[in-house]
């Protein structure tokens, strides 16, 4: 189709497919976008309509972007190969007292230096949450209720959330009444007192391998002990090799995260979800199910049911929080504990007393106002996108042999390297170039993984997130 | 003075006079005020002027009311004699694991009816806190950067709070960096977390006698043993019988409350202190110096200086928070853990991760803008005359024998009823009246103080205060 152009004409038809390559790469225009108008691209560039137009075709060509009649040009829906999916892990089944580690707390402390490419922290970005409308809400009822703030909210904690948790929790299938609930100062509270209810330090806690790091420093906090169960990246922790450590070690609880597991992105299914639940009633061991992305699957609604809703006994302790969906700072959180609602709302009395009372308020309102619903939505396709678009970035910047993870949901992708490269020398060369990764280590009680990192897709994808993903791809050759 | 007088003007006059001192009994007119003027009565209560002239002469007569040339009548300064003060306290001094009691549940949980005269926790009235202006400033801030909440306040915490704790630190004499400092939710989590941070399950902790029992429930729920030292309700913990405990016993760590001691109002002299931290620092062993009401003394500026002052080794780990002065709602407190800065740090993260963004920065605006200070001047003039004005109706209604303290700031004051009260029963039966009082075993590893209560004086005195004053002196004689 393209013509015999003269030298200087292919120069600038050169210039202009670099131009629109760029703006699809950064990500301006996306899979499937539509691109400006010729005419609009021609007053744009300053170009004529018909150079524009041979650039469109050379690009159309090149397999970049296709035509649709009566519409224009759109961005090619892209035919890339997602790199293969890593294997289930296989840790050393031995229970360990977790190694603190400072790489950590640098993961953590990169969020606060807004000039580092936030890849480390799994944080959504500002722009995706709701913040100036929980901002009002609680503005609003401080207004209306001169007094509020005065006492203690005191566990169970702050009714009206106690009721939309309720409500909520019947999308995952699970039965529970305001008094199964106990709200909590986000998440890791939620874990923390749900870990102290059913075990004491020395303790054996059964985890999945890998996981989020802050299970394993929970566990290692508290003086307990962590086990590590092999997982597969798509369908969760294998319950035949749980089942085996179940029986060879003394093992006092386990805490999953079943539903989008960070940093796997895995899914455990229903029929397995439910094994697990009758596995462990058998052994008379609880689960504290861990929940925190079980809202932001990829998949439409109904979102996929919880192992708490196969829980006959009060064997689940269920915890999640609105950090991941609605706003981190607020620091709202809760559990439903199963039978252990007592001793989890005394263990909060005598850790933090009461939860901030506004910030607790407004979330209840936000749900109780039906914006929930409609909102993680919209956060669902973002997340998902973002994802997708950081594993394109995979295949095409970093290291032949890469294995990246295919998540149901989250905003974490987990990412095995050729195993030359050592991820705790590529954090601190990324960092090193305002980059932050997790390296895989942190995931583990053993310092397994060390060829893995996690990549927080919880910031839209810009020209810098392209940059950087160029950057770590290079770093990364530049180790093996 | 007084005229001879018909029947019917006497009950006439008795009646005015039994009306004005109701109106003194019940704090509508309280020691040293100025009563309306004999017109305004006149008209109020349309009776002739030279009635209420002649009501005003009998009350004056019997020592109620004073006249003062060319100003009007005055309610008399009350010439009344305080009870005495109970004792120091004699507990046996062995370590003990605490029994868990629903009585501080069941204390705590009469805050949340307020058809409950509130007389157990201690908990200020809303109209105290300046809640308004708080919620005003979360509002301002949410508006002004609205991405507040989107990132994790993650510890040591909010640097703005930090750096005003530090100043206000210096009014206690102590000499902190911003970066000394952890804010943490509420001083609940403050003390728990240095407790986790200086000693293990089983340690065993020495305590004040009687002491808060928020701290002897921590103890218990973090497994460690109490040891009660006796205690002097004006000067505090006794240091002979420290010194011999520490001797005799393997004590990991002290827990005190050296400044308006909670439930004992107590004050420790500086000269105490300063021996306090050198003892401790000879037998190297920590200090936890929770001084949550150190800034609410009844005296004038500056306020009692803190046992941290005297530290030169990091050895005293200072614990505070703004529930008692700002808002308990909040959830906004602090510690300065000497050289367990970094381990209180690593344990916040991994228990509660971060504090909830808006109410942390409100609190440091507030402090910002210097507002503190009128504050507690405003506060501490009201809690004296509440904690006066509770101590004259045990005179009046408690039975013979009572004994209460004298405290030098806070606002709870300790009662001894006479030997025969049992003060859980008094609890029972008072609670059934919707009158909450604190009974004595909770602040007590060993169920000591069975004739004690505690009794919050931290809402403005009324006629139902009086009333309540009233029945608990007659529940108690019922008992006896």
């Amino acid at each position: 189709m393209t013509q015999t152009l003269t030298k200087s004409d292919d120069t600038l038809y050169e210039q202009v497919v670099s131009r629109v390559r760029d703006l699809i790469e950064s990500g301006t225009f996306r899979s499937g976008e539509k691109l400006p108008s010729v005419r609009k691209m021609s007053q744009q560039l300053k170009l004529s309509v018909s150079t524009i137009l041979q650039a469109y075709r050379i690009l159309e060509d090149r397999g970049l972007i296709i035509a649709k009649p009566q519409s224009g040009y759109y961005v090619r829906m892209r035919r890339w190969q997602p790199p293969p999916e890593p294997e289930m892990s296989r840790p050393t089944v031995v229970s360990t007292h977790v190694s603190v580690s400072d790489q950590v707390l640098r993961v953590l402390n990169a969020t606060r230096d807004p000039q580092i490419v936030p890849l480390g922290a799994a944080i959504p970005a500002a722009e995706i949450l709701p913040i100036k409308q929980l901002n009002r809400m609680m503005a609003s009822i401080g207004r209306r209720s001169p007094r509020i703030g005065a006492g203690y909210d005191l566990p169970p904690g702050c009714k009206e959330l106690r009721v939309q948790v309720a409500r909520l929790a019947m999308e995952s299938g699970c039965a529970l009444a305001p008094e199964d609930i106990v709200t909590t100062c986000g998440g890791q509270e939620a874990l923390q007192l749900c870990l102290r209810a059913v075990a004491k330090p020395g303790d054996i806690i059964a985890i999945e391998s890998p996981t989020y790091y802050g299970i394993l420093q929970t566990i290692e906090v508290l003086g307990m002990k962590a086990l590590e169960i092999p997982t597969h990246p798509r369908d969760g922790v294998c319950l035949d090799e749980l089942r085996e450590a179940l029986d060879e070690h003394d093992v006092r609880a386990c805490l999953f995260v079943p539903t989008f597991n960070n940093p796997l992105g895995s899914l455990m299914p229903d029929e397995k979800k439910k094994l697990l639940v009758e596995l462990l009633a058998e052994y008379e061991i609880p689960l504290i199910e861990d929940d925190i992305y079980g809202d932001i699957g990829f998949g439409e609604n109904p979102r996929p049911i919880c192992c708490k809703s196969f829980d006959t006994q009060g064997n689940v302790l269920l915890c999640s929080s609105f950090s991941k969906t609605l706003a981190p700072g607020a620091r709202v959180g809760w559990a439903a504990p199963g039978r252990w609602v007592k001793d989890v709302s005394r263990l909060k009395l005598f850790t933090t007393l009461a939860n901030a009372t506004l910030p607790h308020m407004a979330v209840a309102e936000f749900l109780a106002a039906g914006h929930y619903d409609h909102h993680l939505r919209r956060m669902r396709k973002l997340y998902a996108e973002q994802v997708d678009r950081i594993k394109q970035a995979i295949c095409e910047h970093f290291p032949q042999g890469t294995k990246a993870t295919s998540p149901a949901g989250g905003f974490v992708l987990w990412v095995e390297l050729p195993e030359q490269v050592d991820s705790m020398t590529l954090h601190d060369r990324a960092l090193a170039e305002k980059i932050s990764i997790a390296p895989g280590p942190i995931f583990s009680a053993t310092e397994k993984f060390k060829n893995c990192i996690r990549l927080n897709c919880g910031y839209p994808w810009s020209l810098e997130m392209d940059r950087a993903m160029g950057t770590l791809g290079r770093l990364a050759r530049e180790i093996m």
